[in-house]
């Protein structure tokens, strides 16, 4: 029932940076999504087409993604609210791009200040243009396991709102535990009741680590038969000293569990290790990743080599 | 196939702050234990009578286990490698000890300088008199999942100490990934393994979250159907600072997840976590439990209640 073969979609230098306080600059993001390029990733978020004035981190997408070395076969998805951002994303050559709604009423009035509804008729004239143009589309569901101000939240709304992002031609709808709340058994039947909808090879899973058990999710979602997972190098998003501010599970424990787990991915743990450590040293401290903390400590035991 | 009740065994007052440099007083032990106590939990390994040479955070095990208030029905296993420590248990009125072999000959001689096959020779008639005396027997194995020594150990190793400590009479056998470095599919296949040669209700898994994979690997063993997992509050045994250090999983991040399977454990999630409150501040530093790191959040986010 698992899965032979995992894709990834690194979302580190976009859901993680735009979580993290510390700016970073163009150059640096440049450099940081070129050596995810080389662990054999083959998605990665680069950025957001949105005002600076809501996530300031994005403002430089345009400069990111005109400086980046597109590698073949990777594809570089930005998120894009409107047809405002569309038309940036179209002017910075952008293959894919990734649109969003939420499962939870509360939430989509807090974050984006409007019903859910009114998000998806929104998103529907960019889904459209965007497909016209050639472009791929993926579809974002957040507070799919709990949401901050509603507390539960019912599977047949997740399913519901994921049905209407594959109608408007959404290639792969990712499943977000936004506030990182669920456990495995829940997770398991929220991916069944989707997957009643949507066909599971279209469906990824997208965890933040807030209560520590993004990995055990994970897992229970590759026994449901799901075979994407978005993660972020180094855990960004969250700042591993900060009282309950864990971000997106780490790219790193992820591929180090399935690499174990015998199952494909095509990325290199060591490279993109490298890349969670140069991005973490830019921020100022160790990458939250257990894995990639282990492997430095391994590393540093065996001392230079020749 | 999964256990509706699970018993976990609190192993941070002994595997957790033997390994922790800050040093911890007997009084703050004893408030601990009986934090824990007060928590729900059935089992608290309380300390160990073993050389103060060699584990000095131990030395004060007699004066614990006379200051603890016992509460009926939780047991309060200390570590006992050879006829003196059982002599000094049972002048403590210890009513349970553990005993402890390696999966490999190379940790077997470097941590307890002799192999394995001595080391169980040395323990047939501690664990002999104990059972004598009318104590329990609890068995540890370490490195059932890897050896800093020697790299992969074999299952066969595993089941093979596993099968003569329940031969000596353990009434349970704890299998220690020690140095945290499996993943699901390798543990369960461990745990089938030893399954073979000892009943799995007499088995209990072990796991520290060097490397991340803790909570994945309990919950494959957990399907594997073990219903006994060792756990440590606030993670300790590990620095949640250093480079791979991480000690035994957070108990808390266990219990959340069994909360969340539906599954019975008798632990009030609140308790446990202000036991790894109260530790955690003794030793400088926050959980190393992402659950309770994200309670303690949301409990500063309501503020002080009426």
């Amino acid at each position: 029932m698992i899965p032979k073969r995992v894709k990834l979609v690194e979302v580190g230098p976009r859901d993680g940076l735009q979580n993290e306080k510390t700016p970073i600059d163009a150059a640096t993001k440049i450099a940081l999504i070129d050596l995810l390029s080389a662990s054999g990733l083959s998605a990665i978020e680069a950025g957001a087409f949105v005002s600076p004035k809501w996530v300031p981190q994005m403002a430089d997408t345009d400069k990111v993604m005109a400086g980046i070395k597109r590698k073949p076969g990777v594809s570089y998805p930005v998120l894009v609210p409107n047809l405002q951002g569309l038309d940036a994303a179209m002017k910075a050559d952008v293959s894919e791009i990734a649109i969003f709604g939420a499962a939870s009423e509360s939430f989509s009035r807090k974050n984006i200040n409007c019903s859910i509804a009114e998000s998806l008729e929104r998103f529907r004239p960019v889904a459209a243009k965007a497909i016209a143009e050639g472009m791929k589309v993926r579809g974002y569901i957040s507070c799919v396991l709990g949401c901050p101000y509603e507390g539960a939240v019912a599977v047949s709304a997740v399913a519901d709102v994921a049905a209407q992002l594959r109608a408007m031609g959404c290639y792969e709808v990712s499943l977000g535990d936004t506030i990182g709340i669920g456990t495995p058994a829940k997770a398991r039947a929220m991916v069944e009741a989707v997957a009643a909808v949507v066909p599971r090879e279209r469906l990824a899973v997208h965890f933040h680590d807030t209560w520590g058990q993004a990995l055990a999710n994970i897992l229970a979602c590759l026994e449901a038969g799901i075979a994407t997972v978005d993660s972020a190098v180094a855990g960004l998003g969250g700042c591993p000293y900060a009282k309950g501010a864990s971000g997106n599970v780490a790219s790193e424990d992820v591929i180090y569990m399935l690499d174990g787990l015998g199952i494909e991915t095509g990325v290199d743990f060591a490279v993109l290790a490298a890349a969670g450590r140069f991005i973490s040293d830019k921020l100022g401290r160790p990458p939250g990743s257990k894995a990639a903390q282990a492997q430095a400590a391994r590393l540093e035991k065996a001392g230079p080599s020749a």
